[in-house]
């Protein structure tokens, strides 16, 4: 019972969400959240905020977010764009960025929602094989190409790569935009944002959903040289001129300018992750070091879909993908030393330990 | 001295925003704000945001919101999509519905996003003129077409058309999909949502930035049969799953509940517009009688140009479009009743009375 206008429909697969459990007693570990509230400038922002300037457009530039990025990394504000969130900067950034008819190249393994990018937006692709350790090989990446996109670290593998590969990657793709994707930078400490004075064909995209605590304000941003940030511009006043509202921008900005309570929770998270990967190392797990907020492990001796299936009748929310090569990993995101505490104890009872 | 990676880059006329003045003593009649703030439930649902929640993402389908939506139009909440202002929802609306060769269908006086969507997403499109009193004439869409997109009532005209004439437009084409685009419909008090029950090809756009006082806060819903709403959401989770931060969806979800604040201030922003109307006419000005919260006014005598720019000099802020058959004509936004008498003041000066 095909209806007419059904054939003016598009036909896409819609993307599948991870799973949002509602219950106090659930343990989270499986969207890569920080366990972590944001700072409390933040509060202060959203319980002082006049909702009598709501009745107005906020700023078109989202204006004082972008001046706080700008202050964060010491880079002028012409440098800067402000998104509702990393895949709306990332989506802009694709239409922007990646017109050509040769492909667009990323890892095979890698962020999922870039090859559903490129199907909306008709945007050829080819993806580069990581190698078997999951490494990402820049070497590779020298060839012809309509752009380059790479998350530093990668996800869901956790391994990132050293300035010198990065630049490494840039210098040899002069004729291409390359996004570096450092939604997880935070936790690594390599951040490749001082090379964009050096490079004017490098984007890079932060986001505040992941070491900012701030998933649920949908605030992210890119660094670049002015004239990608004005391609940018153009793609956004094309689609939606105001996708920042007013109390996202102040509290984005409130988040960014905390830099103490930001390196701490850091700090927090990264000690928490060090002590769990030494742990899952006892339990016979095999992982790569870390440079994220989360692990990404395998059990020689244990099905990762049956650990997963496990934890969840337990509480515990981790993430699997049944997916080509990956599909006897899991993605543990990295919660508070008492829910990692909650996890190992699991864990060592399924192992028989 | 184009560099190598330009020719990747897209090429796009960048939307021009209306002035954004900043300085006390300006009266800004030039972007169809609301003169009165939100709902007072709208500031207790901000200053009583618990922060820490922000840690984790939003619902993603923004639940509490569309079922606001549904509970205010007695629809089911399937009916309901919401999106980060009546941009972000119209621009999923035009990439889910049309894909045809065949012309989308608009009015050629009408919102000016139309055609920067139909550019960027490649959608062939027609505009239908209006005629010599910019009435559209249902009749002239009675014709092949891959879609139909309609404002009820039409910008910047304030001509709204009534159910009869919209129920006839649908039921003309039904094997397109038509958009009627009701951003002001809260002040013709005319809205065809009750038609979804009954046209399945039907989809209802509404924003919450004029009649509810929220242009800061981006909050907007499209209402029709939950097969097009699938679409929609498959669009959304194709390029921004979570295109609503969680303080936007529990205001927009209180702004919506105080339904009785909200005809309240549709009742004193209409009274506001006859009085204006009334006057403006007195003072030789001729326009339509509006269904919306503005005026689209011409004066024979004196040009429209001159006295735009007369009152931008005197602090008063309107638009003027430099456009085919509307380069005569001012569009003023109704502020209060205050605001309107300094405006006739200036008039009044201006045209020697």
């Amino acid at each position: 019972m095909e209806k007419p206008f059904f054939k003016n429909l598009i036909k896409i697969e819609p993307y599948t969400a991870g799973e949002q459990p509602k219950g106090g007693d659930i343990i989270k570990l499986n969207a890569n959240e920080n366990p972590y509230p944001p700072s409390p400038a933040v509060q202060e922002a959203i319980s002082g905020f006049d909702a009598e300037q709501l009745r107005l457009y906020p700023p078109m530039d989202a204006a004082p977010l972008r001046q706080a990025v700008a202050d964060f990394y010491g880079v002028d504000r012409s440098c800067v764009f402000a998104g509702n969130g990393s895949d709306d900067v990332l989506a802009a950034a694709f239409r922007a960025f990646f017109n050509s008819d040769k492909p667009l190249l990323y890892p095979d393994i890698t962020y999922s929602f870039y090859p559903v990018w490129c199907d909306l937006l008709r945007i050829p692709y080819e993806t580069i094989p990581v190698d078997e350790g999951f490494n990402v090989r820049v070497e590779d990446y020298c060839r012809e190409n309509g752009g380059i996109v790479l998350p530093n670290p990668n996800a869901p593998t956790t391994i990132g790569l050293g300035l010198d590969r990065i630049e490494y990657l840039i210098s040899s793709n002069r004729e291409s935009v390359v996004i570096i994707d450092e939604a997880y930078a935070d936790f690594s400490g390599v951040s490749c944002v001082p090379l964009i004075k050096k490079y004017d064909n490098l984007v890079v995209t932060q986001t505040f959903s992941k070491s900012r605590s701030l998933a649920g304000m949908r605030v992210a941003a890119a660094i670049a040289d002015p004239y990608l940030i004005s391609c940018l511009d153009a793609v956004k006043d094309s689609y939606n001129s105001y996708p920042m509202d007013a109390v996202a921008i102040r509290a984005g900005a409130a988040a960014i300018a905390d830099r103490e309570y930001f390196e701490q929770t850091c700090r927090r998270v990264i000690a928490t992750r060090e002590r769990t990967a030494k742990r899952l190392r006892e339990l016979g797990f095999i992982l790569p070091d870390s440079s994220a907020n989360f692990l990404f492990a395998t059990h020689p001796g244990h099905s990762a879909e049956k650990i997963f299936t496990y934890l969840r009748e337990r509480g515990i929310y981790i993430r699997y993908f049944r997916k080509p090569r990956i599909d006897n990993y899991l993605r543990i995101t990295i919660g508070t030393d008492e829910q990692m505490d909650r996890l190992i104890e699991e864990l060592e009872r399924l192992l028989g330990r």
